[in-house]
């Protein structure tokens, strides 16, 4: 019944495109809009990218949490401020309402909150979150992608736990060997102690912040003119904010400002500043201080934010080309592609920072805040700086080491198939990772190309006469035709001698 | 300003809370029906078993697809017949409608049509799917839940890549140690060709296949009643029905049925004995003739099937109940939970078959079929098996092998933070898995808590004179109190001394 609805439907769907007209109703053949899939070679370096930060988390204590695609529309609502309209709610089904989840804190908060016996603890989650955002896909920037994260939630002496996270950042940023990269670094509290100190209404902190956060994508004078335009800051209060968060540096940059009697006055800012000793002293201690820069225009839009906060980026995450006013406008089409916007780079390609209030926000008992300090990693930004760089013919779809095959020819000859079964058995047991082809009686050059086309290292050959008289051949892949014959080894030292090989590849 | 609207909404939501009444708007803190978060032991028993699969797969030759979470609408639409209104829909935020995956067998036929260039491919995915279905938690029903699929396409010689698949799904269930199951197998084509000799009329075929697979659930004379009462069947042709389905063996039966002159002389059933003949000789070499029951009651309920189709169980697949007619009537609130109910049991554990024509279903071009034969894992119910038998102090919910600590005392003690650090840097760089306690000063009994609470197996503690003098002590965790005051090594013999260690435990 099924199989005829279907051809029906084929039938009715394909019917204009069979017909030779174009226009007509076709049967949509694609992905959702924003989304892909991850196959073949893309998957297996995805992969590759998943398992180097997987090992670096579990190396310092992380355990995975894995929480529902989709959360109760309320556990959502109110956390994203005007990126709410980015949500995609579920259908009014009956029953609950829902929303596809947005980012993999609030779940995670959400979860601390419902375990309130948890009280200290290093999770990571590599899963995929979900913008109706207007894509550009080549750049990396989707409606579902993964997000990658690490976060440790707890009360601890102060900065250890930031300088680790910090720590485990740059680990995992060099083992993806993703080049040159720079991570800025800032402190909430410091920016909020600037723009007190410059004269900034305490109702309009946030939203200022947000214009600074725009430094890396315009220069200081369109930020300036925002800030005073757009959102009615004096002009003086703005060329003093100016004077402040085109700063950086290093440990030498907080020896400045805490010579900066104002700023050292500021309650905000002096509580930060001790912060900031502590942790440049535990980063220099953990050897990683060289790849980051304290960077005053470094803000973040998240309002969240109550400490330490830092985004890393590369050559590739500037945009091409510096927006003007004109191009930040979006394209009148949301659903538009934006991947040849030149004014889109493929941004940060990790960021991060200190929350302490998000917890406590989903929960109903009295000073049930647990502090958090967390990573994340925009695993597809990296995807596509290494997919780029990484030759095509040094990333393989599958991991089969050993093509399985035989030879034989005459009357007599059955193909092998049997024993090709009964050679591979063994490999597997003894874990090797090894194929056959799916035929009675195979020609050597169709199993040569299927050995080949997924590049496979090496080949067990069953010669007619040879396995009979209890022996197999050993054979090298990807050598020069014909270069090699191979080594005949009795069946019996078959595995061992292959596990030899294997490892000296 | 974020925070601001979610302090406003905690308040507004939690006020009635906090005033004791509990009757009054509340803040919700759960995840979806039907749904949970994976967490702690939970989770680390999870990623072992896929851990365990993957490993399975990839031995075989299998690469990892993972398509988006939703679909369009029309790719779904169609396809599961009467269970479509178990879809979850996104909801209508403009542009395209889509809807949660309910399968990742969909998906897949619909890749495989859209990259007409791969004939071939051996592809597994693990990943959740959703179904608006009656939760029955503790059994591993959920409306998320994570599905397990290994699938071979490809025009091949009859038969190999079907008896890999069952090898496959023997070796997985092996190693998973799910304890005692059996896999029932049975030819689509046999039951088709059963019924005609029967004489049911082919607009009944599927639905009275479908009336055949309740019999793992209810007896014979129930079944036959369905038959005949709902579906109209005269009753001597369930009689005649009733004469082939209760058979059940091994290829003795398949003689049997080969004996039967009316079935021979059938062509649905003689073209499958041909195939039933070659699939026991592939199994048999294999070596996995045993593990499987040749069982005419076997119908599954996909319809897209159209060879060899299969499923696994083990005691816990049975209900503990038999359901009467009166029971399979679902309880009239569809959100209720049944884990209660008696009549539900944990269902098979695996399950599939060969589908040939799917693939094609997608495709506009003539011709464009793409033979599969996959299997499917039910993982989450493999795990409530494995989560009940195994003991809770077997499972580890992190990985950590070394727990960093400093002793001292005295007016001078440091407290050793940054030595820690150094250390667990040291550790790390080895690849070595090393928490330290976030305290500057920690007391003894605080790092061993720290330790034992997550099963740390070692402890490298820096003495304050010990360590001073160039020595790290290495101990064994878990053993009884100070029954062991571990070893003293030279810290730049630490790395290999833990290396050899933790090798040995």
């Amino acid at each position: 019944a099924q199989v005829s609805k279907l051809l029906e439907l084929k039938n009715l769907k394909l019917g204009d495109a069979k017909n030779g007209s174009k226009k007509g109703t076709q049967f949509t053949l694609k992905t959702p809009k924003g989304t892909r899939d991850w196959a073949e070679k893309d998957v297996a370096l995805r992969e590759k990218i998943f398992g180097t930060v997987t090992d670096i988390f579990k190396r310092h204590g992380g355990v995975t949490l894995d929480t529902p695609v989709f959360e109760l529309k309320e556990i959502l609502t109110g956390k994203y401020g005007e990126d709410s309209k980015l949500i995609y709610d579920l259908k009014d089904q009956g029953g609950e309402l829902c929303s596809l989840r947005y980012d993999l804190t609030v779940p995670f908060a959400r979860w601390l909150a419902m375990n309130p016996k948890i009280t200290s603890i290093k999770r990571f989650h590599i899963a995929k979150v979900y913008r109706r955002d207007q894509p550009a896909m080549t750049k990396g920037r989707m409606r579902e992608f993964y997000q990658c994260d690490f976060d440790i939630a707890g009360t601890f002496d102060s900065m250890v736990a930031d300088s680790e996270a910090l720590k485990i950042l740059v680990e995992a940023l060099d083992a993806l060997n993703v080049g040159k990269y720079t991570i800025k670094l800032n402190h909430r509290k410091i920016l909020d102690g600037i723009f007190e100190v410059c004269g900034v209404p305490s109702d309009k902190i946030r939203t200022i912040s947000s214009a600074v956060d725009k430094l890396d994508k315009m220069p200081w004078e369109n930020v300036k003119e925002e800030m005073t335009e757009e959102k009615g800051l004096p002009e003086e209060v703005a060329d003093r904010i100016g004077e402040y968060v085109l700063l950086k540096g290093g440990p030498e940059l907080l020896a400045k400002l805490k010579a900066d009697e104002k700023l050292s006055a500021n309650k905000s800012a002096s509580g930060a500043f001790e912060d900031m000793k502590l942790l440049f002293e535990y980063m220099e201690n953990f050897g990683i201080l060289d790849r980051f820069s304290f960077d005053m225009s470094l803000a973040r839009g998240l309002d969240y934010y109550t400490g330490i906060i830092f985004e890393a980026v590369t050559e590739a995450s500037a945009p091409k080309k510096i927006a003007s006013k004109k191009d930040v406008k979006k394209s009148d089409d949301p659903e538009a592609d934006r991947s040849n916007d030149d004014t889109i780079g493929v941004g940060s390609i990790a960021a991060g920072g200190r929350y302490d209030n998000l917890v406590g926000m989903f929960s109903s008992r009295k000073n049930a805040q647990l502090p958090c300090v967390g990573i994340s990693l925009g695993l597809e930004r990296i995807f596509s700086i290494l997919r780029n760089r990484i030759p095509d013919d040094e990333l393989r779809a599958n991991e089969v080491e050993v093509y399985v095959m035989a030879f034989g020819g005459g009357k007599e000859w059955t193909g092998f198939l049997k024993e090709r079964m009964n050679v591979c058995s063994e490999l597997w047991a003894a874990g090797i990772k090894a194929e056959f082809l799916y035929k009675v009686k195979a020609k050597p050059r169709q199993q040569f190309e299927a050995a080949d086309k997924y590049g496979v290292p090496v080949a067990v050959i069953l010669g007619q006469d040879e396995f009979n008289g209890g022996n197999v051949r050993i054979k090298r892949m990807g050598q020069k035709e014909n270069s090699d014959e191979g080594v005949l080894v009795p069946r019996a030292s078959m595995v061992s001698e292959l596990k030899k090989l294997l490892a000296s590849l």
